[in-house]
């Protein structure tokens, strides 16, 4: 019997930071790279209201695809994102607890945090950050936003990012991901092995290059409509997030060049400049609710 | 203060299904009209093999939106989904008790089980099914699938589905779901409202049908390419579930004729019963081995 499974880590994540009064919402239902990409996260960074959340968000990195071969190494995967918006002072100090509501103490193990400003082309957004390494083992991310979509992160959102396999192989000292036990009775092989494998000859082989790069001039084209006049920020991101797991999907086929490399960047980071602008003048019209509401 | 807050009821309900075994597995990273499309419900439903699982889906029925307008209805909301296969022979008697780990008492309140056979034409999948009342208001339904994907349900997997923000407008007495408190300080419509008014104006105004139209072809033809030769059940079940919310976003405009209404249902269910026959085969070229661990 371990200690914890892989779904009570997420459940003791979820209720530690809903202590902390961050909104639980469930992760974003669409194919996103990491938890930032989530609105909960990429939107709610923007404009002066405050903010604090926190999901397991399914991630996908069809270039990080290894038909389930490798130990370490998944095309989908979960992370999990905390976000608080103004970052609190003693962030630093509530993740540390959250390590010890997870069983991992402090005092005992080797953690440090290695500064790794973060920064993210295709969403035009940086913040300072801190890569936390436990025991040698990357874990987790820090990272305080300075700029999102373009706008400067006034108050800063501070966002923490758990690399929640990761962090259960720690725990459960398991050699690898698709050992883990996810209940008592089900490891994690048994939940997405498959998956893993399908997904990697489809990243890798089967996706049809020519339709995705189809759909991501059509896709591009719609948010850009729903931008132009009497703007739809959260369709439009919505759309803008669309584009940036197509042009992922490209890049593991292996068919982007690299000076289309660029352009293809640069054309979602346009996207997602003008829904960040579009969503702080919805916002700013409303009179910042949230900010009121304190 | 409220007695439980939204989140608190998620976390409540994981934690009861947690309990009796179900692997807690975060909601499908696509737009779907119902939790039952998530493959943790639809692709494990097919075969032999023992799953139990939950998760709280976000769920878009286009067609809902009214603007935020309307105290009851939404186009994206949640549903609580439990599935278990076999189905227990106590899974009513499960369902009452996490009622009561919500506070509701079964002898206190008038709980009515209605006879309201269940069926997904797009998923070619029906099963017997009841209604559960609460006091008057519709708050759950139960499955117990007798087909899916055009192949018989062996053993039976039962499906609870839980209307997540009509039970909480029960528990918190509230009554429009906008006022429903999130977490102690943040309201339902501090998380969604926007949201709503939006894709409620892309979804009957902006949406580009001729796009959509041509979405659905080309995802169509992909999917089926993905299951003509050395299938890949999982991807192509992917794609069929963005046909079918294509489907959704045309019918909301209202460009879809009724004897065209037939004819996409057809389509998006003849790559339903492909995939799920596909997957059938994969599990049964691997012997099953869920089946096996037990």
């Amino acid at each position: 019997m371990v200690t914890r499974t892989f779904q009570q880590i997420i459940l003791a994540l979820q209720n530690f930071w809903g202590e902390q009064g961050c909104v639980l919402i469930q992760p974003f239902d669409g194919e996103v790279g990491a938890g930032t990409f989530h609105p909960a996260t990429f939107l709610r960074a923007i404009g002066p209201e405050p903010w604090k959340a926190a999901y397991a968000q399914p991630s996908r990195r069809p270039q990080d695809g290894r038909y389930g071969d490798n130990p370490n190494r998944l095309q989908h995967y979960y992370q999990f994102q905390t976000v608080m918006k103004p970052s609190p002072d003693n962030f630093q100090e509530l993740y540390l607890q959250s390590l010890e509501v997870l069983g991992i103490d402090a005092t005992a193990n080797d953690i440090r945090f290695i500064e790794d400003n973060w920064e993210s082309p295709t969403l035009g957004a940086w913040g300072l950050g801190w890569e936390v390494w436990l025991n040698g083992m990357e874990v987790s991310q820090f990272t305080y936003f300075q700029e999102v979509g373009g706008l400067p992160a006034k108050p800063v959102m501070g966002e923490i990012t758990y690399g929640l396999e990761r962090l259960a192989m720690f725990i459960q000292q398991c050699k690898s991901v698709f050992d883990l036990q996810w209940t008592e009775d089900t490891t994690y092989a048994d939940v997405y092995l498959q998956n893993e494998k399908e997904h990697s000859a489809y990243n890798f082989e089967r996706a049809n290059t020519a339709l995705l790069a189809q759909l991501f001039d059509s896709i591009e084209g719609e948010a850009q409509t729903l931008l132009d006049s009497s703007p739809l920020p959260l369709p439009a991101y919505e759309m803008t997030i669309k584009c940036s797991h197509l042009f992922n999907l490209l890049d593991a086929r292996g068919v982007i060049a690299v000076s289309e490399r660029t352009r293809y960047i640069a054309r979602v980071r346009k996207l997602a400049r003008q829904c960040a602008r579009a969503y702080f003048e919805s916002r700013e019209k409303l009179g910042f609710p949230l900010q009121n509401k304190q």
